[in-house]
């Protein structure tokens, strides 16, 4: 299995200035955000969502090098993706996340509260510098679909009603959108055409889908240690995915358990059973290959260079993940 | 005393329309949102800050209407200070607020979290949705102080080498700023001269400081009822404010009661006579004069109207809240 750190390459220069001017636009004003900054943009972070950014501007741009504009668009994404984690750690009482303990469980809820206003903030700031009315639109949509997806999230759990649909929909308000929107907005940085400027976007789409859908099945099939966090806690608190939603139509009794909301005594190891003995896994799997296809055929356009190509193969990684 | 509904009258329909649109804008998709959108768009807030924006949008537009959008930066404006508002009640813990339990107190910090994440979301589409990148400029510019304001307020608590001047600062961050830069955006949208959008600012920045002076001076010589929340409830929590500061240079021993954070019994109570015997409401009253005055000067270029007399006796209103 290929790393990350490998898989990026053609962007690996651009990832390190972002990570140490993350860390500096952070923490430079206030000591109470230090520690939370070392914390949130240190070493474990995979980075994925301001590589695509990256990777998708020197995609656009060719043989020019990428502007300003793109490497702050890129710290942007990685600023908002990294506020909603902490907002999201606070709302959904999470202790560990990447291995290790979340900044509500280490500073308390007023500091990630803070923090987590602070990044979104900032963020918004540093969009509105961007000068470019349509990027700063699009990036404000994944402000609200980050929001709206935590809230759907919050009242579909132990929901036995809640379809494939409702899933794939929440996964992209929670996930995809701001991969798509961002890709977007690489490409209007890079003034491309308004159909590949689509194109981009689902690219994003379908190649966030992919991973929320193998971060959902790997959290069924992966440890602890793999994953950072206590394995199976989706299910626990009732955040209902793609194995077990695909596992209901095959065990009626799976129902019952998560209804009672593995009340007694055995029902999670007895639900976990269930969803491994389903087919839900492989259904969940080919559902997450389905959608790193189609983002893979929306990049078809594109000039060919390295770049692009590590878009193509990162549609790859993310199903490596499985392995 | 004129109550701050009968102050506002050239703006009485546009306020009514304007609480009408919040409590639908936030309260249409999400049932979790609609018992918050009550609480917090209910009867009990003064809206002050979107009646300047209308007034201020009224007095330059003339003999002409107010467009959609200046209504919009008004529910902006509004949606804006609301978000920080239930953030910082999670944040300092707050139980009640206008007389009424918190959102944080009555529905848990996951539903505040999330609603004021959301509304800060929504008040960012909306804003990008104006089209109007200056006007974006400003408001995000107000998104960062709001945070900076809530964080240096942290920083800050029982710290008695906190100036007058670092007072005001904060209070440009937590109270000027959203009004300073929604008054000059309000200018903006009707196309006003860069000067006198920049006097718009300033009107805005004093009158808001005036406001947050009267504000803390009423903590010290408000009741419980009155205020809405306990009395000398920023005292307790160590936010020096400046009748404290006042006070400080007068009562040498007030210094030892703060630094040791009131930890003894009759802490507070001597604290407070120490204050009362001062001179620190006095000339905190003067500093908030000053403030009004200087708001006053910088609008009297605006063309004579109703609006602009309504928003010259904003000023003496502030002021009245005192007596």
């Amino acid at each position: 299995m290929t790393s990350a750190t490998s898989l990026f390459s053609p962007v690996e220069a651009d990832l390190r200035v972002l990570t140490e001017n993350l860390k500096q636009l952070v923490s430079a004003r206030h000591p109470i955000l230090f520690a939370a900054a070392e914390h949130l943009f240190g070493a474990t972070g995979k980075r994925v969502r301001p590589a695509i950014v990256l990777l998708i501007s020197r995609a656009t741009m060719q043989e020019l090098d990428i502007t300003p504009r793109h490497r702050r668009l890129a710290e942007i994404t990685e600023m908002i993706h990294t506020a909603s984690l902490v907002h999201d750690d606070v709302v959904d009482e999470s202790e560990v996340r990447r291995g290790i303990p979340t900044v509500h469980s280490s500073f308390g809820n007023r500091v990630a509260v803070l923090a987590g206003d602070f990044l979104f903030a900032q963020s918004s700031w540093y969009l509105a510098n961007l000068d470019n009315l349509a990027v700063v639109k699009l990036l404000s949509e994944v402000i609200m679909d980050l929001a709206e997806g935590e809230i759907q999230q919050g009242l579909n759990r132990f929901d036995t009603d809640f379809s494939i649909e409702a899933y794939l929909e929440k996964s992209y308000y929670k996930t995809a959108s701001l991969i798509a929107n961002s890709s977007k907005a690489a490409g209007l940085l890079s003034e491309v055409s308004e159909e590949l400027a689509e194109d981009l976007y689902s690219y994003g789409r379908h190649i966030g889908l992919a991973f929320q859908i193998v971060d959902d099945i790997l959290d069924f099939t992966g440890s602890t240690e793999a994953l950072g966090k206590p394995a199976a806690s989706d299910l626990k608190s009732g955040n209902l995915t793609a194995p077990v939603l695909f596992a209901l139509e095959e065990k009626p009794y799976l129902e019952a358990l998560i209804e009672r909301e593995f009340s007694q005594a055995g029902d999670i190891e007895q639900a976990l059973a269930y969803i491994k003995e389903s087919t839900g896994i492989d259904r969940s799997r080919e559902l997450a290959a389905h959608h790193a296809q189609l983002a893979v055929q929306h990049i078809t356009k594109l000039p060919p260079s390295e770049p692009r190509q590590t878009l193509i193969n990162l549609a790859d990684y993310v199903l490596s993940r499985l392995y």
